[in-house]
């Protein structure tokens, strides 16, 4: 039985293990192998492995220090398969991205400076580039904070997570088409969506084109699932995301919907008035509603917002401040857009919060130097 | 923020997280309390904590060795709640006594002896002792095994698993009520049961009472869930493990349906022929459709197999040698009942599987010393 450290990280909403790059090199095991053994991929419970058996507790990161320029930890990530025996590599997870910055003060990966110590990460995935500013008062590595995001009571060490340059990370074009609005073909007929490239690749859709308001629970926006899985795939390759040939991607780009806001309800049955926010969001997490939103697509839809001519700028509230509140299932999280160094796009920080559940040492049913 | 190792261990088709009893102790904290912070349970995803939000994944148990004469191991079993912050004690569970007998044999609980090595254990939630037997070739534990069981493909070291003299644990009586036969109401009206205290309490129901053949998937049964919770109540009052003013249990007696075996699809779709089992089960967990069938349960229903007058006795296939073969959604388990010593009830054996998963130290969001 093959030994493997790592570290359970709660990133915001999701639930992430963090494994050193070294590590794993040294299992001398495929990293596929290695994740869907140790996640216990195969089956829908994940009953034999570490994995969470949901899209937002079945995460990984592998991280190492960097030699790069202007980088201190470069991470892929990794989102394992739920009673599916593959890992997707194709995309970025912000809340990942927050997990691995606490990761980095308390492991030696960056030096810590006081009052607080900023990571510099690159997602080796996608290209993108994170910050993540977490407290280190006497150049001490946090383990308890009091910060809280939506779609979680718990608390947590503050991480202010920055996207740099976020526009073009995986296409080179903040419009990958060339254009703020596009149509697609699926099973609800042909249907305008706007393609963004900034965070995540991302196909925005208007809410109503599928009979929605935006402010659906979990359990109604359901139904609108099936159909945002075929359009993805035709976001994909309208978007130069993916070939015809290619095998379909449940992860990339990001899927969802936007609406002008209208007071709704949280998941957790919490009022929110019209006036609290600027632009609603359901987007789609693998083959289920989100149950908040994705940090990279939270920058993605934020972006989207700014340009005019997209779905995104036609329905939100426009601020002047760079601001942008989204209205999730969850609850609402404030994007915010502030400038950058020349030729680089609005950095977009967002507040989060981590905390690290467990060290462990885990036990894969894999043979050791025996790549499958 | 409060230190405490942990094995996460699967055992059968669970997922148990097992601590040292002197571990806990040493926090100052209150079990329920650590428990509750570790796992999350306030929150129905338990994001923040080692739980695995299903009441399969969200069980602990915790141990110590002992000094009680044909005792090795005492553990007590934890159902952590999920969205709820409420930890039941009032249940054992055969899948985390397989993950302790397989923690003993690893932790020093037990002199290892060749070829096996029996971890005799003491439930200390209802009193009820247990065997684990477990091959430890050349006095070494084994990580890795080959042992299969239904609900998983998973492969696991084989635990032999055997709950002795299982009758009355609870209650003092295999027959609480003095009957094999009682009726309770419910919100479907009056309906017959049996109630039956061995390895768990249970109360069986026959599945033509709610129009049921006893074979239905998963989520087919999921619409008598309610039914059967209501008269879970009825039944915890009826065999005296509740009085009127006590909260409501959701983990005591169990509760579930038998009928004459037919032929049946798995969830995995494999095709069950008619006599390849003698009973049909459907039990619930918590608040749904049992996966398969907790293991106490199996010992219960194959106790009121044994039982002429009882319902399970009424559909089963009576077979010679003392073995059960029960129709689960996950595939067949069979009992064996074997005799015991004189004024013992016959031990139930059951095959089982146990894989160690991770050893950790887990992070838990309590101030140290300082109980809730």
């Amino acid at each position: 039985m093959l030994r493997l450290q790592g570290e359970m990280i709660r990133g915001g909403t999701s639930k992430c293990w963090i494994f050193d790059h070294h590590d794993v090199v040294a299992t001398g095991v495929d990293t596929d192998t290695l994740l869907l053994a140790a996640y216990n991929a195969a089956d829908p419970r994940q009953i034999d492995g570490v994995g969470g058996a949901s899209s937002t507790t079945s995460k990984a990161a592998i991280v190492q220090a960097s030699t790069k320029s202007g980088v201190d930890v470069e991470y892929a990530f990794a989102q394992v398969g739920i009673g599916d025996e593959r890992v997707e590599w194709a995309s970025n997870c912000g809340n990942c991205a927050t997990a691995v910055a606490l990761y980095a003060v308390h492991n030696g990966l960056v030096p810590l400076t006081s009052d607080s110590t900023t990571v510099r990460m690159l997602n080796i995935n996608t290209g993108a580039r994170l910050s993540g500013t977490i407290p280190t008062p006497g150049r001490a590595a946090p383990d308890a904070g009091t910060a809280r995001v939506p779609g979680t009571a718990a608390l947590g060490v503050p991480v202010l997570l920055g996207f740099e340059d976020p526009a073009g990370t995986s296409t080179g074009r903040v419009l990958p088409t060339g254009h703020a609005l596009d149509t697609l073909t699926g099973s609800i007929g042909t249907v305008e969506v706007s393609l963004v490239d900034a965070g995540a690749p991302a196909a925005l859709f208007e809410a109503k084109a599928f009979g929605l308001d935006g402010t659906e629970s979990l359990g109604d926006f359901a139904s609108t699932v099936p159909a945002l899985t075929v359009l993805r795939r035709q976001a994909a390759l309208a978007m130069g995301l993916a070939e015809e040939t290619d095998p379909v991607s449940h992860a990339v780009p990001k899927v969802g919907v936007v609406a002008r806001p209208v007071a709704y309800r949280t998941t957790d049955g919490t009022h929110v008035p019209q006036d609290e926010y600027d632009l609603a969001v359901r987007m789609v997490s693998m083959h289920a509603p989100h149950p908040a939103i994705g940090l990279t697509s939270a920058v993605a839809v934020a972006t989207a917002a700014a340009i005019p001519g997209t779905l995104a700028h036609r329905v939100a509230r426009q601020t002047a401040d760079g601001t942008l509140r989204l209205g999730t299932p969850a609850g609402v999280i404030t994007a915010r857009a502030v400038p950058a160094a020349e030729g680089a796009s609005p950095t977009v920080l967002l507040h989060r919060a981590a905390r690290r559940i467990a060290r462990a040492e885990l036990l894969v049913p894999v043979l050791e130097g025996r790549p499958a």
